[in-house]
């Protein structure tokens, strides 16, 4: 296969840590042409992030920017003088997608606003992800991944259950969810701003909040607000009769034994114990009424098995079930491996190192890693001389100068 | 306008509670017609599933079901009997998309694969949502959003920042995430395979799994561990100097004040404190040395505020900050208000109630809530009669035997 799904768009990013970066990434790997700028000298923050290989820092080996940024790009070019911005004006003109996450007012200020970037490239898809949107009194607000986990709402339900919703503090779920949230999002709205060009011919600016693309996720509480319920936010640990973590020899496995069918093949799978037949046992709603006695029952029976093992039986007596899988349980499991999920990328700093793929295999494979994440500045000569038309000369100049 | 980004795409969607019709919806905001195939008389799962408006369970009346299936409409078909499945592979050559949530090992049972769409329909494209995928040792376990959530390994990393992660559970984020990430990933693939489909001219099969696009979003624990690191889960509380929550009167803020920029802007919002000029405070490593102290002291402070008013100080001074927004804070922003982030549905059981809109603006309004959910086989007379040429006596004969 020569062609990849989005093989005929050329996109344009500038952005520091997860958000853009993400978005942007996950469009290459279905085959677009990304061309990441960075500032000279620094470059993105991400290269300041870790976890870094063999862990010394080091702006080459930062995990979160060689992840985040490969099957791009990347040149430098300085983007607060007044020839980096005529620069990269000239390569909005050569763009079908610019993609960032600076704030909104600075680029205003820069100039490098949709407005200006419309009337010399009509056809340009602008998709801007900033943590409140690019309207509103919180437009210029900052904010990191743990205030817009909480801004969309999303860290008061966060743990779901709990014993007293109303002491217990609220909790933020691990990794940059709030960033991989917007970003997803992003590459969704950004596709669709392309099928829309593809009707009329016109590009447009592509607007993504962060907050929103939290709230959109936050359905249950949100729907039982505005049908006049009143606000919900986690829920008390014993109402979902016999859901949730049990602790086993070596770490927890969860398992949904709520309604009869699950209850049954649970009872099936420890051998229909003696006490099984006892009428509270009988009815989904007489078991959530002494669910404290039956998780102390099947707590005594779980506390001996292996997590991977108890899944493994559970799963035959079709209970939803899954051990709670720490880092190195998600790396090595068969199901992951067998679908070829972490894939081998190779980089002149680091070497050959796995990372997560994609979420979906298509039938044509479209989705592929070309590429390791660029070093700072590497392809500075092939798209300035190459695109542009500079000269090596002129290049140096720029150099010295400090534009790239 | 007149056209949608999508508008030219038709999807069939055959599915259960939330990531394929999440999905489905995803695409029907952006215009695509979305006809959703449910089984006669009982209808989709979510149908039962609350919240309920006022509290009270009704099929027609299901919060999950009504936001999930808004902008489709719905028909009844009975997959089970052969009958069925020929008017569905009928429906299928009308179709550019299929997308569903059903177990594959069902599917293929009954003929509903997509090798036998493929020959009918060879510009097909077919989305898969599962939960571990179509291929490898666990495609026909089962899993619900919170065995989801583990299997991706995103529970174990939740909390976040915990005192000893060898020994506190880890715990589920709130909300149906799993479900929503796998819905937002798949919307984003197929949008991908459309694309693709515009160069090659050929559909293809989408296969997403759930475990996956949990995984793809975990990144700092697994790029850690494949860069030899230890493997990690959770971070200790005080390591990371100065985030987290804090204590206000009506609630909780959460504040990040860790680096010299941050935490310079939070003394001058605390007007500079005595204690803020002793050596302890002025670099980031002692401050993060001494976090008791200092997160006590802020903490005094912190306490006799509004939760709200705290954030605007906060901000004034760009120290990222926000209040921890339970639901009612959420609907209530006047950020999301300003942008119109919630948006009202009319509903013949409902009347007219809020729902969460898009997490952006396109500049070219392309997002737009045209219908509410299908009540169950709501368009059966406009699908049967008006696509596929069947007269009003044989919707009755497909009625009456339960077909339809």
């Amino acid at each position: 296969m020569t062609e990849q799904a989005l093989s005929d768009l050329k996109i344009l990013e500038y952005g520091h840590l997860a958000s853009a970066a993400y978005c942007a990434k996950l469009m290459a790997d279905l085959g677009a042409e990304v061309i990441k700028v960075e500032h000279p000298g620094t470059g993105d923050d991400a290269r300041r992030n870790g976890p870094f290989y063999q862990d010394a820092p080091h702006p080459e080996r930062s995990g979160m920017f060689l992840y985040y940024n490969m099957n791009k790009m990347g040149i430098t070019l300085n983007l607060e003088v007044s020839t980096g911005r005529r620069i990269f004006r000239d390569l909005i003109k050569q763009t079908d997608i610019f993609i960032h996450n600076m704030p909104p007012l600075r680029m205003e200020e820069l100039g490098l606003d949709y407005e200006t970037f419309r009337e010399i490239n009509p056809g340009l898809i602008m998709t801007s992800i900033t943590p409140y949107g690019l309207t509103g009194p919180h437009r210029d607000y900052k904010a990191n991944d743990l205030v817009a986990f909480h801004s969309g709402g999303l860290g008061y339900g966060t743990p779901t259950f709990v014993e007293d919703p109303e002491t217990q503090p609220p909790l933020k779920a691990g990794g940059n969810q709030a960033y991989m949230a917007a970003a997803v999002a992003a590459a969704g709205a950004t596709m669709g701003a392309v099928l829309a060009r593809s009707l009329t011919g016109e590009g447009q600016h592509v607007d993504l909040s962060q907050q929103e693309a939290l709230a959109y996720l936050v359905r249950p509480t949100i729907g039982a607000y505005f049908y006049g319920n009143p606000p919900r936010g986690r829920t008390i640990a014993d109402r979902l009769a016999l859901g949730g973590l049990f602790e086993c020899e070596d770490g927890y496995c969860s398992i949904s034994a709520g309604n009869d069918r699950f209850w049954n093949g649970l009872m099936e799978a420890m051998g229909n114990p003696e006490w099984s037949t006892e009428d509270i046992c009988q009815t989904q709603e007489s078991r959530a009424q002494h669910v404290d006695v039956l998780r102390i029952l099947i707590q005594d029976w779980i506390k001996g098995w292996k997590k991977h093992e108890l899944y493994d039986l559970l799963q035959k007596h079709h209970v939803p079930a899954f051990p709670v899988n720490r880092t190195n349980d998600v790396v090595n499991t068969p199901q992951l491996r067998d679908r070829g999920f972490f894939v081998q990328v190779d980089h002149p700093e680091t070497g050959s190192i796995l990372y997560p793929g994609a979420p979906h295999k298509f039938s044509d494979p479209h989705w592929q890693i070309k590429r390791p994440a660029p070093r700072l500045g590497e392809h500075n000569q092939e798209v300035y001389c190459g695109r542009l038309g500079f000269s090596n000369e002129e290049l140096a100049l720029l150099r010295e100068t400090g534009v790239i």
